[in-house]
């Protein structure tokens, strides 16, 4: 094959990608250009709320591996960009005469600015679906077999549980299932795919005690946890309010609804810390917050406020509870991943059709969310545990002891992340909380 | 009390409120739509501010109290959301008979998505306005006393003076008073409660020597302070953007303003220190920057760009000059809060006044200014010291002393905040500058 | 000179540039108002680019050097503001008879809503090429002679470039130069000054070993290296979007081209690293996908984002080689600025005439591209060696070595960043990597 060859091969690879794009001659309405303005600064929020996870798990982690939280974290949001990109939105999105799954869109390159606008705001979400694994596995998971993960979940799990729910045809969206902005289709999506992977991996070294009982492992920077959750909250705005598509009625709403959720989220967790006397504890708090977030996901555009705020504050409060519980199973979820997003996404899913507004408590809509919340609970979960579980037969899903110890920091990644700082070795079970 | 009868006064309570609520029929015209964007987005900007004032707080504190510092300013967020729909909303912004406070809207689910987006946009300002006051009381409050004092300062303090200065029938308003986003109601009014809460705690132990002279409490993490400097001016965009409720032919103006301002602050903040013969130092930079912002707020749609530079440089000025001044007085406020939001927000309230475009220097406004300014000054910080010391009497403001040397964290929350990183003690006026 | 002439001097001097302004009497079209809503959030973005860069270069460096990377950082941006609207605007939009600078519009304070927004948005450009070239110097250069160059960069290098390729009359702007967001005004302009002020400046002390090898010298906090990797990328793109000036159908393109690029940078920059058997560290994983970004600044608009990935994988590559590049030169660059600002932008700005729709591998294109490019290497890098050279022969613009050594924080600024962390000297080249 001669260079001429390879340069035609070449363009015709990526030509062949470019002629469905033409000029469009369209003009724009002005309706479209707000909503332009309204999806792209809603998309570049959401792209934001990945700063959130990273601080978030890298702050609830020893120093040791905070490099390597980092990389996950940055690597899997442009690997997982571009495998949407290439794979998950036409699967996702794609024509979908089965119901199943989508058949078309892959590599996309449209003519129409809607449908691009549309394409970015989702890949933002696939992002937000595989980040969100990250933090359950967090000290202890092989960076490349990682990546490897965040590809088969934004490839396969997400779309094809996202074309159920969201794409015309998809057997719950024409059930009725509702899920304004992802509770469950982003949120209980991730969370069920990182509960698999916790139980699979594993907890980490010393996390548990051989009887059983919890020995916390501090984070090593809390000031970045409490950061992320201001970012997330804040990036979240962008993730509920450009679900609409569209700048509507509904849209003061969803910013109104979202900021109550949030707040009740993070005060019914203190106060179910308080009541349970237990420690009122700041990352505790701030995963409560994140969870009365998830929690309005779903039904933020068709509640009222006040339901609103009362779906936030269980959503904190199945936070807390659900920490303790994954405590009691001997699960190591290290940020809380499972208890925000997958627990309270599954009640706030509940809750949509629960206060449906002008159609409250009616039980054949309850039903539908339910089943949507459980079909996607068995197909993360059981998806993930067979993937992931094959993945990890194959090679290797978790780090040798001696590199779980020494830090994954120098050990994978040949970097550490402070490396003037003097740092003292905090056992778990050693420090008092 | 049989489960049934719960249940329907749940359903009481909770539908109590919904009923407000109704479709809404009305088409949205285009402006409404593009209004809807653009508040909204400031709204979310606003709401990020809340990220700044952690920062600068925890950063400008030792590390022994971090955590504590982290969950006032996320707990008060919460918390004062809440409060502020229940009932500081209606207070500042309902029917106002008497001009000196409103008398209705308490716990609105509006019907109209006008209302609800402008709920929200308050909201964020009265959980900025009660923030303020967390960075003055640093090191040294009860968590429980500083929950409440939110709670008061958020129902009653903001809202009441801010229905003085904008709600229709205002005493203020009607007078005249310029306040075109809150350089007096919410910075100035956040400002004196600060320095009130201060007065009435007296300095952190170690704080001033024997003798009077000042002896200073380094920050454990001055990078954190510099970030917390870049988010509150990024957030501070949608704090005066946003409050002409509109886009028209000031936004751009209300931009570029705010932006001479901040960097004017701060540019005349590090020649004031220069000239004084000072150090130069990043922490007063920042809030001298924080300080021209402040200053801009008052007037930024009304003045030319030339006086907003001048504005924001003697807002500069104003803080660095005030920082010294509090230390003389044997204040402690360790952020700088009284400085950059109390007194460079009366004298940004005062150059609203001065500069006004088309009718500058005029007596009679400038003297409307000054009574705005000052009733801010009497009841904001004579009302704080009243409710403050109340409070104070009842359950004691303060920690112990024991608690206060041992640090917050580990004393109040059970959780530090740096456990690996190893500490040396900094005491005051140990370490050099 | 009596007090009332003072008072009148100054009255002059303030209203002597206020009659500018008038009563704009214009009512804006629905049109108008999405575009500013539009650009003003944009330039709101790419002002926050700035915690962005200051926590790149804070994570970078030692610690006893991050209060004087912060000071540079935060007082850069203020100065630069303020210089950029007093006079580089004027030189770079000003009317332009010869082709090589602007000659009017300095100090402006314009009637039109709409050229006080695009003055905004282009004084949030001259800050991002100036702070560009903070990085490459740090941690030797003395802080007051970097303000000066900071004002000479963004007062005559940056606006006579920009008024070259992007004023209405420039000579390359006339020849159909394509630049959309300034991948060489903005990127290149900086990284050829930045790598101009590092040559004339030299490696920091026991960077290079006497034999002329590398020994790395470690950053203290690659946590804010990744949170600065997100913040900028955040940023990025309001750089991008609102460089159209206006909401049309290629917002979307530029949108997702964005996205791609900066995706395709840090895959690819990983890639390289892997192939090239390096360790794949985090912080050259950044510098990667800031690279993409770059790169694909230039033909965001004009390329499909098949070839916007590709521009963005190129340029990732480019950063990584460049950084290995600069260590063999003996160029020292603690944050990778000359790579991925200076190489990848002339990388893109080819780019931009290869790949452009429509147009592609137009010989007559490339070349004016590549004219454009080479001529900003030539001014920008000779000019800054010229300038920077002068103000070095006059005032030095290095510490010295014993500054150097005992860290600028204390010898130049009398603060530091984290006293009460206990730090251990980390020498370079002492450390394992």
């Amino acid at each position: 094959m001669t260079l001429p060859h390879i340069r035609s091969l070449c363009l015709v690879l990526l030509l062949g990608i470019a002629p469905q794009v033409s000029h469009a001659q369209s003009v724009l309405s002005v309706a479209d250009k707000i909503d332009i303005v309204f999806i792209a600064l809603s998309a570049i929020l959401v792209f934001f709320m990945q700063a959130g996870f990273a601080l978030l798990e890298s702050g609830m982690v020893r120093a040791k591996n905070t490099i390597n939280v980092m990389m996950k974290n940055y690597v899997d949001l442009c690997v997982v960009m571009l495998v949407f990109w290439l794979f998950g939105y036409g699967l996702m999105w794609g024509d979908n005469p089965s119901g199943l799954y989508g058949t078309s869109k892959f590599l996309l390159n449209p003519d129409d600015p809607g449908e691009l606008l549309f394409l970015t705001y989702q890949t933002m979400f696939a992002a937000t679906a595989a980040t969100i694994v990250s933090g359950a596995l967090a000290e202890r998971i092989n960076f490349g077999s990682y990546i490897l993960i965040s590809v088969l979940m934004s490839a396969i799990i997400y779309p094809v549980f996202g074309s159920w729910a969201w794409a015309e045809g998809g057997w719950l969206k024409e059930a009725g299932f509702i899920d304004f902005a992802g509770a469950t289709v982003v949120h209980s999506t991730g969370g069920w795919c990182a509960f698999a992977a916790a139980i699979i991996l594993g907890p980490r070294l010393g996390r548990f005690a051989n009887d059983g009982s919890k020995r916390p492992i501090l984070g090593h920077n809390l000031t970045m946890v409490a950061l992320a959750g201001f970012i997330l909250w804040f990036g979240w705005y962008g993730f509920n309010l450009g679900s609409s598509g569209t700048v509507d009625e509904s849209t003061p709403r969803v910013l109104f609804n979202t900021t109550m959720a949030g707040a009740a989220g993070g005060v019914a967790g203190v106060v179910t810390m308080w009541i349970g006397r237990q420690h009122i504890l700041l990352t505790s708090t701030v995963v409560a917050s994140i969870g009365g977030l998830v929690a309005v996901t779903a039904g933020a555009a068709t509640m009222t406020p006040a339901f609103a705020a009362v779906t936030g504050a269980v959503g904190g409060v199945v936070s807390v509870v659900g920490i303790n519980a994954l405590d009691k199973m001997g699960v190591d979820d290290a940020v809380g991943a499972v208890p925000c997003h997958a627990f309270a996404g599954f009640w706030g899913t509940l809750a949509a059709g629960l206060f449906l507004e002008g159609n409250m408590f009616d039980p054949e809509i309850i039903i539908i969310q339910l089943a949507g919340a459980m079909s996607c609970m068995l197909w993360a979960f059981l998806g993930a545990l067979m993937i992931f579980g094959l993945v990890n037969k194959i090679i290797a899903l978790r780090v040798t002891s001696s590199t779980e110890r020494r830090g994954l920091d120098f050990a994978e990644h040949y970097e550490i992340g402070y490396p003037e700082f003097q740092l003292a070795a905090v056992n778990p079970g050693k420090q008092g909380r």
